[in-house]
């Protein structure tokens, strides 16, 4: 029997309807400022979206757009003044930032409650102690799109591919936060089949088209598809896909989400919901 | 064959000879400050040793002792004059804390330089990140320990055991770091022995004498034993052993580690490899 498909746009749409009833119920406004480091016509079109898809809700937003040869100590200056100013509920910062600046310094810097993103190391720290204040979005993504399956996470045997620092490692700790049995797999990974077959929840987050095939997966399996790659076909016209090879794996799986259509769409969803959070949080609606 | 013990208390013991000449050729005193609110005679007699320890390598110690209903405020408003005092180098707080105190929170406020055991979330992020500061000392006891077998860890199959904030997850962490392939297991892991028994390296920090037996463990495993549990003999003696079932299981495994003379005093070392690399950051002798 084939897969169920998890709708990622319809489940993403649900959330952000129930954020923007709370954001319109909110005391004062939720205001979220994005810090884009040196424009290109790519981060303003993203920035541009990010914002339409802020105010859709309510949410406030403004765009700081930063010289691409500001220092270090400028741009923590600038974060730190956002985090001063009481009307700001939330920080984000576009990444990539220019070679000569420290991400993970930077975003060190950013309030540790205003950090929509949940990329601040206190905030994943903070995940590891079991004391969640905001997580990452797209590791939160994952965990909802499984959740939206109804299949029991405590106890599951799952298999996260891939442990890059935004994705596989907050998502295993976050499925080791539901008391899944967590194995996190990687590039020095000697036998990937033998874990992802074992998996009742499979999580791939590596970049690489077609890696995961229905061989790999087990009967029954949650596949969650977090890649995103570009490829050109046969007949020379672009597409994008997921690491997951959906038409075998979908005659395997139990459920499977798509590319596009799966994990993209419920990011978005979940930066919002965490910018929503944020200002729960300052204005003492939330833990 | 019989597995090799580890031998902690000797590999501890090269560890500290290696700072204290280090200490020495400082250009400044390592001092570390360690907090301890509310004295009891057990939590006293741990810190004096441990000043005792600190001593010996010629790092200086004080013990700032707080009464225990000591307000969350004050308790920050100390940890903050240390942050901010020049001459203090490490920062540790004993815990437990009183039930009304918040650790991580307070933790959270001890400068990620200072933070000698690595508690910070923040620290525990930067782990996360791959950009480690200061990691958390049993973690980095495990790490050591299984380096002094030259096991190799790239690409090792390892299961960790017990998945607590302070050892399993951080444990976890720094095996993936070394490019292990980890397994988390925890009280709702369903077959605990189908991993285990997986395992090239086998981490057990739960806290149960005899949990893991031989038929638990692949032969030639390295078996690294975080337990300590107070347990009483047939005879009515009174000993201190490990997770493992260490008679039994040092018949299967290659390399084993003892309780006690394993993890414990390594834990103690690497607090005070800790302490000096967190001098030697701020003193611009490290990154």
């Amino acid at each position: 029997m084939a897969a169920k498909i998890i709708d990622g746009v319809a489940l993403a749409e649900r959330i952000k309807q129930d954020v923007a009833v709370r954001v319109r119920a909110m005391p004062k406004p939720v205001y979220l400022v994005a810090v884009l480091v040196g424009a290109t016509p790519a981060g303003e079109l993203y920035a541009q979206r990010q914002g339409d898809a802020c105010r859709a809700l309510g949410i406030q937003y403004d765009l700081l757009t930063l010289p691409d040869d500001v220092t270090q100590k400028d741009v923590k200056r600038e974060i730190r003044r956002l985090n001063d100013d009481p009307n700001v509920t939330g920080i984000m910062m576009h990444l990539p930032l220019p070679q000569h600046l420290d991400a993970p310094r930077l975003q060190y810097e950013i309030d540790v409650v205003k950090d929509v993103e949940g990329v601040n190391p206190a905030n994943i720290g903070y995940v590891v102690y079991g004391h969640t204040v905001i997580a990452p979005c797209t590791a939160l993504s994952v965990i909802e799109l499984i959740k939206s399956t109804g299949v029991e996470m405590r106890g599951a045997e799952a298999t996260v591919v891939g442990a890059s620092q935004i994705v596989g490692k907050p998502v295993s700790l976050l499925l080791t936060e539901q008391m899944a049995t967590v194995r996190l797999c990687h590039i020095a990974t000697r036998d990937l089949k033998e874990h992802t077959r074992a998996a009742d929840l499979l999580v791939v987050a590596v970049g690489k088209a077609g890696l995961i095939i229905a061989d790999h997966v087990k009967e029954g399996a949650v596949v969650i598809d977090v890649g995103i790659n570009r490829i050109t076909a046969p007949d020379g016209t672009k597409k994008t896909v997921g690491d997951v090879d959906f038409e075998s794996v979908r005659q395997k799986a139990g459920h499977i989400t798509p590319v596009p259509g799966g994990v993209g769409p419920m990011t978005v969803a979940m930066l919002l919901k965490n910018t929503l959070r944020s200002a729960e949080i300052l204005f003492g609606l939330q833990k």
